[in-house]
């Protein structure tokens, strides 16, 4: 794939995407690009200023999500560590922009956490793949929040099934790019930070993980097809809102950093 | 919606719709549909006679399914009953055809069981809508059987969630027919039956579930955005192999029967 840093922007009303080569502190310049993911893209020489970023994925055919797979996090939450990663999932219309205001309905304002992710997009359909050769499927890397609300994930409210805390429209911002397996070798070797407003609250290397990603992708692709762009959402460590009480009140901004990379930052606006 | 049981079959070397008219031993007598389920449907005046149908469906955005529906099966799991329906999910990938074997992982056979259950087709996209006019959205509905590898369900090997264990392709048979709102005015009082090869196992009515179809709409459409062709399964009753002690084999058919309407019936087909 042609691309270090996979971006979607608006081009003359369009949809387009292209390939991030330096983000200011209003815009950014993107050489674009032709083609789509399935298809693969060809590098054109045009390049263009851009305001805004869109989700780098329109569609997801599904987000799968890991839970409880940073060791600190099982801690604080005082949960058993499973013997298979812990699996639920999002839909599509939970994607949001990497800098779009994600909209709380009036029934999740109550218990809105945050979780800083790293995510891994799939490049082209996969079934039954091995660990060792996992990261063949990886189209690339984004970061993402995996916006919870955590009145309906409590055991009494969801009966302990997790996904539809996590499952309101905008609940998945991702972003700001794709980053190519070519500028991040290595997915076990990242650090990522997540702020509430600018408030440090999680802080990990991806070096903590109980499941790693290519051991993710050989057992969400046990006897299951996992299709091109399907969305991991890695699971988060620890820090979040319902352990440490610093819920997510109407108007904060969730940033989440990958160090070296790019950030995302959602305002959580609540609707009445 | 120009239908009473709109089926899909294969005409010409293409999958078309049509409105089952008669169910013969071997083959079915179904009128042409033109058109698809987002644009609607015209009658044509031809009659064809069809060996095999389809899964009526070619894809669902996502299937949303409810656990512990119905009061005499969350007694037998022995848990309590949450203040909300209980939801998980499966992929698109895990439907399958009306009568298709349904090939089981070598990791999925030694503890796979069955649920059959009442499934509910979306007609088109639907947030925020009241229970009161939840059923406007119905297309139709189904019957489905929720193949389930419980040794990927147990809590130990899950962390609780129930969405990997139901996921594997071909997880979800439904059919024969989605059955329009016009043949089932009042989805709460069906009665239907789960067979493995011709034996009852289960056996129940729509009015014992804990929540209802226009329950269930409600609360999946709670800020989250329902897409058309979304299929909800709504739950099984009691009965299932886990607690019974009658899990599935290598070649077993399960066959779930609605009164009056028609059934499904599926073989594991245990790979190796």
């Amino acid at each position: 794939m042609s691309f270090s840093s996979l971006v979607r922007f608006d081009f003359n009303g369009q949809p387009s995407y292209g390939d991030l080569l330096e983000t200011n502190e209003n815009s950014y310049v993107v050489r674009k690009l032709d083609g789509n993911i399935k298809k693969g893209f060809a590098t054109t020489v045009q390049t263009v200023t851009v305001q805004k970023l869109l989700c780098p994925l329109e569609h997801a055919p599904i987000i799968q999500c890991v839970g409880l797979n940073y060791r600190k996090h099982a801690t604080e939450a005082n949960l058993p560590i499973p013997t298979y990663p812990v699996i639920f999932t999002k839909p599509s219309d939970a994607l949001a922009g990497p800098f779009d205001d994600v909209h709380i309905h009036p029934d999740a304002q109550k218990l809105l956490d945050y979780e800083g992710e790293l995510c891994v997009i799939i490049a082209r359909d996969a079934k039954n793949i091995s660990a060792s050769s996992a990261l063949d499927y990886v189209l690339g890397y984004s970061v993402g929040n995996d916006v919870s609300a955590r009145n309906f994930q409590l055991s009494e409210a969801s009966g302990g099934q997790f996904g539809y805390a996590k499952s309101f429209d905008g609940f998945a911002p991702i972003g700001p790019a794709i980053w190519s397996p070519s500028v991040v070798p290595d997915p076990q070797k990242l650090r990522y930070k997540t702020f509430v407003n600018d408030e440090v609250v999680q802080e990990t290397g991806t070096d903590d993980m109980i499941w790693d990603v290519k051991s993710i992708i050989a057992h969400l692709s046990r006897g299951t097809t996992l299709r091109a762009e399907t969305i991991i959402m890695t699971g988060t460590p620890s820090g979040v809102g319902i352990f440490s009480g610093r819920l997510l009140k109407d108007g904060d901004i969730v940033k989440v950093e990958v160090e070296g990379l790019g950030s995302i930052a959602n305002k959580m606006v609540f609707d009445r």
